[in-house]
């Protein structure tokens, strides 16, 4: 397998051959020093509180992902040009078994982390980020620009139950896996449970930018205030699909209505080429709940965006 | 039945257990002095001209409401903890013969007012406005904010036909249940039968502000002429769904494409924090034309804006 | 709460008012002798391998069941007139955690066979009916009617996990709470994943009637069979919705095509009036995958057949 | 318009062209002795008491009968070439008020019946069947082949209300408009509010033939009873979709699962060719309930049935 | 056929009547100086190369246009009073044969230009625009103003095939149907196949305005150098509804996230009210991949503004 | 490639991992004598004369395959046991251009017939089957199997196109790539263009069975018509799903009421297995137009029938 590149939608029809991301290669057995970033599919929904079907995620993103071509439209450049990418397949996981499966993830990508492979992972729901970080996290904590409604931050459920889509970055924090004091919320809003909601993760030095706040302030302050925040050491970035408008991704488990537009979302994630991703998820795409497959249509192009962030391919005008 | 308080989402998972509006209490036959602000299914769209289906607007909307939470999330305030507020069930109607059914939800109404509980009803088309209106204006005309992309001030349809969801306000002005200096119409827009369309209210001192128009002006502006004009008396607060985007709200009969998205509508009503409103509706939701429920889930949520407009507990960043 | 009547349609029309299971008065703190037959929601799926959604067939079932009616077409007699029948909400479990989930059903079954209640159970996923029979067989194994395309016996899936929804009859015929020798399963088709994979039910005795052989033999003969395995002892019914075709039951996780039609599924029950049901459940109702809500229908419909079965008010023609 | 003929699908592609019933020419002003049979909307609901929509139905079922090309397949001959069929157009009915509707429908019928063209009316809900009846009835009573899952036969609704599509068999019965010794009822079904809900259609002389009663019967004998109780004289052919199992036509208001399949209906139909219809209607289709479009698509094949009927062009293997 | 208005709304319901464009009369065979302004159904999608399904655009257009009134909602005009416009029916094509299907599209146009009509174009996918101009330029190349995501001036595609939808304005510029220098593309956007992707039509001279460059620049000065490239003389306007961002307009075959709503599309429109057009285009919609109709609608509405647009009707507040 | 087993659902997840056809292992190269029957797509819908989308019909296909398992329920024997079977990816096509992908489609089988692979090909509208038997049809003509609504045998459409949907059986007699003497078409109805539609394949010897007269014959006749008049040289089948009901098949192109069950269908297909065919597609499936993927399902489950066949591991009770 020498050659990371898309299949041309010049030559085979876009809604011709085999669904894999972007059309990429796949590789399901990758070995050392050949992929510079995977494109991982997280097929697990165990966390889930609410409405499930985030498991069905990784299939229709590959499949709307078809649509997707090589170049971004304002850089005019192509991560395949600089990097090598592949469909790394699907994590194992155990749809009926919360604790074996967070084990199974986190084996998967400690393995990854040890070849040296950048993954950007689609979900499944949020709580696929905490083995994930604990899998990628070697040495010292990440900063992470979370794009939600949600700061996914809550202590338990149900009665003291600590591992729910609600509770992985707490966990996270919890672990050290993450610095507090470098991560951004975005994009937070939506009733509340209690008015102490956010507290916590203020406390802890989280930087919460509701979504009120942020037309507040406008993109440019707003951004300002996510790079200064999370600096120039390694930061992750997860991107819960549910931060944009249910109108736009419908296809999610926790709609919050009044959301970013699909365009708006593009804007933020051009602001943040400087920004050094080792990693990044894209989650919380519900297939069953979704409408003509919008929303994993939305969820290929944010990962293109991320995929461009991550290869310093994007663009901004 | 002691405490009016909505279900726990951390407690009892939001998708489980009855469907009631925002999983409060079911009271349907209050007494006096108990409940301070009841919400009120009303299952009737005989008055639809043109697509039916907003008779199944209630039970929809009191399924999607089991996503709101309980405190607002700009104010983290909270209704419940100020006021007694429930689920009165649905009002009587007659789907099959339109006087009759007028007539019934006048009586409803009277009856509520007399035990002094202040109406947020879901409709049901616009037509229900009426009945309404009929029943809580006892003494003088109220204001009114009124939401929607039609004025509904025609005459009279089919040949003279004086009653349907595009004759409401005609009638309640004519009726003077409303006042139609202190009324303000925002957000009409659309194709018109007439160029006349718009000079009946005109030139009844309604104020009217297109969409058009409160672009033009800017949200503060224009919002400063809605406070004005209602002022600080009674007033009476109805919203149609169609008011807002088709994309966003698509189960309606009536679309107009080109309008507010949520996040707009949400910024305007947290403008009106000081009117005092005595009633509510929010009508002209069709599940029928919904797509997987999106629109019900924007009703619920707006429905929820209005809850805390009327218990003060709105807020505006 | 002295008539435990449904709301009548010609009276209130079915659409509207609050959705409980058939439109009977909701009790959730029943107290003892008072309920004869408690129709009871588990909205749970944690146990589903494939497409989850099934957490969500309680409030939909409870929807689609306004739809029906007071007494049955064929014998023309009503439940309702001998005995008190009630909607008893909703058990507690939780999504994010199956043990405890099992361990939720299983008490609240215990308490509703203490008062002497007789539960018809709207899943969920078919690994409740393992904590429910947990919870309701004290003292010898009952009998079984099983009607689906699978016969639910595997031993383990994902490297040796016992709790899914392909397992609940092997673990109940372990721990004895089934007696295998008792126990018909009707409809079982599909491709397998081992040509051994019904060898183990049927090695434990019980009787497996294929869809093929249902129809080599016959509704008269087929039914012979079933009513002699079961006989005259206390028995449960299982009633897999995916044992109907899935074009007329679309919602549910684990599709078989060329299954029965509804009308073949009503005819089979109408023939098990003289076996002694003390318990039943509805499983697998995925309202995220259905069209239209027809797979609700069809099982409030299926609900209600067997709420005629157990209060012998069903009839055969 | 000299050519009342379909455009021809291997000529202009099926797809294309104005949505004409079948694709004959419109005609919406027709004089006298030009056309033989005449389709005819009647796109009102005002008499539905439970999911509304129909009133939608023509304009479906017109865009679906694009798909029915000229020769019947079992006596490959064609209505068009023995009887000057067209297009009509739609009734004028007015959405909100039931009484005006009658009339006009009336008035139309009146009118349709002195042009000596013998009407196949695509509705709308039930209710219409009445002033259609009242419209071509002008001596003697019709008999009436009534294939349905309901009687329609009820007395009054909501507290007295006598007009709803569960009433027109009653109304016409009693103004004398059909012949209760001449009419057959087949494949009644579903749950009753009472058990003597069929008792005064019975008490009239209405042959009822419930579809339990059809299959333990079987066609050939079912079929005997209804030629033989509606006999040679002019009759009339009443075809709610609902009689359909919802599988099949789901887009109906009141759907009652457990019917007939297409292929039954058809060969239902096939029976009739001696009766002398005089009239005929397909109610019920309610297109915001349909799933693409099926219920439309098979209320077209219906109607050409009837047509075929009507022209005695039909056929029976 | 004498008068050129459209069925009024509050006389027949609008979803009542026969379904042409506007609820115009139909006029298959016009006839020279009887009509200015036709609208035509092109019913083919044979130059599709990714998702199909514009061939069904024609009829659902015509349906939604069902909802659209007769006057302008800003400059209180209406086409209808100042030329006689009317539903021409679909132009004839052939679904399977892409060379004939051009040159029956470019005969029909060659006569509706002969009888002096200019036409509005339901299509149909964008390689129509070809023989379209073929028919109607027949001294001059024309300007344009392009609304689309994308250039459509691709060379070939599949190993030199010269005719797609993504080729029609390269050749119709190689055909010197359009003036390059005259030509404006508006709201490019979407991830390209090679960065020179947008060189050929640059190099030609047509200016390309993409959509990060509109909202750069924001819509008064975009606008200003639309006006001016394009100038006075005649002009084309084709419009891809794949221009406006797929959440608003789903029903297309090639969706490209982040585009514009339709009220900016809305306000972009009415700013050309002083250009020329003597021909103009709505195509892409594709029904299937439609959502509840949503696309049509929109694309009815859009199509009414160009009426309102090539009859100097349209308004800007 | 040593293993050509399907992954075992028991192990991943059957909503996990790529989307091959029955989750084999792909192989878009095979090379002599190492695989015995290959699965192939041929996204290419070109030839359709009404609704489009059969293009999409391989990649759904192959995600509902997923849900197949590997045992035949019936036989209990696999074709995995006894054959190599793998897919090898889509057939190229040029979706603008009918004469090129006729062309590709040839070439491809051509080759895949010099490998002595036997192949089974997801479609696609009916035309490429065309292509398919010129690839493989080397000496003589081949009997045929053909289950269908239409006999697809028309001369030519549109002004003499010869090449479509409608066609494609008359040109492979014609071109001696079918013994029309050996073709059995079963299933055929539906109303029908002109009474002479089936007279030229009747001429030319072919037998077909219409579905009245299957019914009238009953299954046993029917088939061993079949049998005897295809015999026991080689023999191709051609499933189109739309000889299947549309109601259980909703995304076709094509759709004639009153069809097959899929048990029927079933039925009927596990009688063949004395057959010895060399080749077969399961056509006209078209996403577009389908219904949460059912369509795609029952063609899964019909190819799996087929596999089955053609390695005699079919089963009949």
């Amino acid at each position: 397998m020498s050659n990371y590149k898309p299949l041309q939608g010049m030559e085979v029809p876009r809604y011709a051959g085999l669904a894999t991301f972007f059309r990429l290669p796949i590789n399901e057995n990758p070995s050392s020093s050949e992929i510079d970033i995977g494109i991982i599919g997280v097929p697990w929904d165990g966390g889930t509180t609410n409405r499930p079907g985030a498991r069905h995620g990784p299939r229709e993103v590959r499949s709307a992902s078809s649509l997707v071509r090589l170049y971004h439209p304002v850089s005019l450049k192509s991560p395949y040009d600089v990097s090598k990418v592949a469909d790394l397949g699907d994590c194992s996981v155990n749809p009926a078994d919360l604790k074996d499966s967070l084990s199974r993830i986190e084996n998967f990508y400690t393995n990854i982390n040890k070849l040296g492979i950048k993954p950007i992972s689609i979900g499944g729901d949020h709580l696929i980020s905490l083995p994930i970080l604990r899998g990628i996290v070697k040495d010292k904590p990440l900063g992470m620009f979370h794009f939600d409604s949600h700061t996914d931050t809550w202590d338990s459920y149900f009665g003291g139950f600590k591992y729910t889509h609600g509770t992985p970055f707490r966990r996270a924090i919890e672990e050290n896996l993450l610095d507090p004091k470098r991560i951004v919320m975005l994009g937070i809003r939506g009733s509340l449970y209690d008015p102490k909601d956010l507290d916590w993760a203020k406390e802890k030095g989280v930087t919460i930018i509701t979504i009120d706040e942020f037309f507040k302030y406008g993109i440019n302050k707003s951004m300002e205030i996510v790079k200064k925040v999370i600096g120039n050491n390694d930061a992750y970035l997860s991107f819960d699909i549910d931060g944009i408008d249910p109108t736009f991704a419908p296809g999610t488990g926790t709609p919050e209505v009044g959301g970013f537009t699909v365009r708006e979302s593009q804007g933020i994630l051009r602001e943040l080429s400087n920004i050094n991703f080792v990693g990044a998820d894209v989650v919380e795409v519900s297939p069953p709940f979704d409408v003509n497959n919008q929303t994993s249509l939305v969820a290929a192009n944010i990962a293109f965006e991320i995929l461009c962030l991550m290869t310093k391919t994007s663009g901004k005008l």
